[in-house]
């Protein structure tokens, strides 16, 4: 493989310095962009998109060709793991995911084993490999899974929700089979990441959509225990390079010193955390990836600057930071506003690593 | 009026010394009860029931007849106040509140001004007077009114939202303009809430339902500000005896010492909050009201006892906790569990209370 052209990304991460403080932004190939429209309305669904390693690698690259982003993200969805599991993943138009069987039965939980990723997850990797090449190492490419807690919630309720009443009834009716489910997503979340780091993710998130429903209790025991197990059995190391893990808990901003103490190396922050108080409390424990409010791309250009210099000093001097949005970016963002964001990351962050 | 019979809820609001946890419950008039169905299903629609004092009396002494429970809170709607405004509130069955006329256009936020209580939600007031009366000091009574940014949510989508995009376009593109809109909400919400005292409420109650959307710093801006202003202009008192105000923004944890500091008596915290660590956090400023997870109670009744030991043992001992749902009850909640809950806190809480 070709050497990596630009590693701020990785170094931010590893809290190593750097001169810039690197940019990429969550679902950065997403409907905002014409682009990625037409190549969606080409592949006729979601899931033939995220099923086609050519396409899949054209939406990958699509934003970076566009702004001077710091890192290519995999084009794929949170729920190929449970999809994988035989549950039927499809999408209604405007309505989000949903699964054919969802999660009811005792019968079926018990009968709930982690698939292989190789076989049954082998588009993912080989859209992976593919990005890899196409990438030809001008920027690290992140690979991703949802949380244990967060594909056992769509496992259980069917599909999104409000009040994961289903999730919770189990929580409290049932423990010993939310337990169940999440020690098979575990190992399946665990097998599934270690196959993109082998088939060549460069970094690694996990995606906890969900936790931040629950209770500080309920989080510990149901959540950050089955993301600990996954961290801990993750490769650390490709290629004698290592390979950094990122924890985001979206609604987790009470959690951060128990999120920090998991072994990740950066936790993401939804945009309701001060970025300055998170640093403090975390300290040099992990770096911090995030947190603008996806809607500040909503407004004009000359807000999107000034709330990203906002939390450029927020965080204040020194390596540790990778500047994201606090959530994926808003469908209805303007395509200039991304270019204003992207720019004014690199343009008013050096002074802060001199 | 007749004396009160049960004033430890509003002794706990002062964190004055109580021989018990008082226990009330969010939406306890709801769904869940089959007698509520039942008046609700006679009135024709939700609004209706709101709109007839009558049907309101009896709906929000139903949990009361049932459980006993240390406080009624009035049946009304968080979005009177918009309506009497002329935007036209009506609800669509399973999906929630709507306007007929959302604030969009400048023109319509310069005409926007704060209703009279009296001669355009004396629907409400009379309510108020039909409830204590009925009451016959046996509890206190609960005012409450959605915050200024809460109701603007509302009457800018012109209905609940899962990301406030024309709010937050509003926010950060024209923050001139939802400045305005916030001015006349907090006059409107005061002349409202001192309206509801004037006609008998005992205690006041603030929900700001969608603050917790915003970054700390928009949330200081333009939902505590304006938090702030309408506790500043309510009444203290009624007849010598003081009303206490109590605060409550949903997903508002990180913000707890902020919110303290409005001159509020009691923080509402939902489920998300670890009360101990919350009750240390704002010290003997405000007393706390909250914060069982609303799905707790669809588990088993084992099962509630066990949290609601749980969420004593956090807050610990002296006065200064009313015990509440972290959010409102759900309607698939089993009757028998709320019995359970009211019970197991007058019963385990006294030895705290020593």
């Amino acid at each position: 493989m070709t050497a990596l052209k630009n590693d701020t990304f990785l170094r931010a991460l590893m809290r190593e310095p750097v001169a810039y403080t690197p940019v990429w932004l969550m679902r950065q190939a997403g409907r905002y962009m014409a682009e990625y429209n037409a190549v969606r309305a080409r592949a006729g669904s979601f899931m033939a998109l995220c099923k086609s390693p050519d396409l899949a690698t054209e939406v990958t690259l699509q934003p970076l060709a566009r702004f001077p982003l710091d890192a290519a993200i995999l084009f794929s969805d949170i729920l190929t793991v449970p999809d994988a599991m035989g549950l039927g993943l499809y999408f209604v138009e405007g309505e989000g995911p949903r699964f054919e069987r969802p999660l009811r039965e005792e019968w079926a939980i018990r009968d709930l084993s982690p698939p292989d990723p190789v076989e049954h997850l082998g588009y993912v990797l080989d859209a992976v490999r593919q990005i890899r090449r196409a990438l030809d190492g001008s920027v690290p490419l992140i690979g991703f899974s949802g949380s244990p807690f967060t594909l056992a919630c769509y496992m259980v309720e069917g599909e999104s929700s409000s009040d994961f009443r289903y999730t919770k009834t189990l929580l409290y009716r049932r423990p010993d089979l939310l337990h169940r489910i999440l020690e098979v997503n575990a190992q399946a979340v665990t097998d599934y990441l270690n196959a993109q780091i082998e088939a060549g993710a460069q970094a690694i998130m996990i995606f906890d959509t969900w936790g931040g429903v629950l209770t500080q209790h309920a989080y510990r025991e149901f959540s950050l225990a089955y993301m600990a197990r996954v961290v801990g059995g993750l490769r650390r190391e490709r290629d004698g390079k290592r390979v950094p893990h990122i924890v985001f808990t979206k609604g987790g901003g009470l959690w951060l010193e128990d999120i920090a103490a998991i072994g990740c190396d950066a936790l993401g922050l939804d945009w309701t955390v001060d970025l300055g108080n998170a640093r403090q409390r975390v300290g040099d424990r992990v770096a911090l990836q995030g947190n603008l409010d996806p809607a500040v791309l909503l407004g004009e250009a000359q807000g999107v600057e000034r709330e990203t210099a906002r939390l450029l000093a927020a965080y204040g001097r020194g390596s540790g930071h990778v500047f994201n949005l606090g959530h994926g970016i808003s469908q209805y963002t303007p395509v200039e506003n991304v270019a204003a964001l992207v720019d004014a990351v690199h343009r008013l962050s050096p002074p802060y690593h001199v």
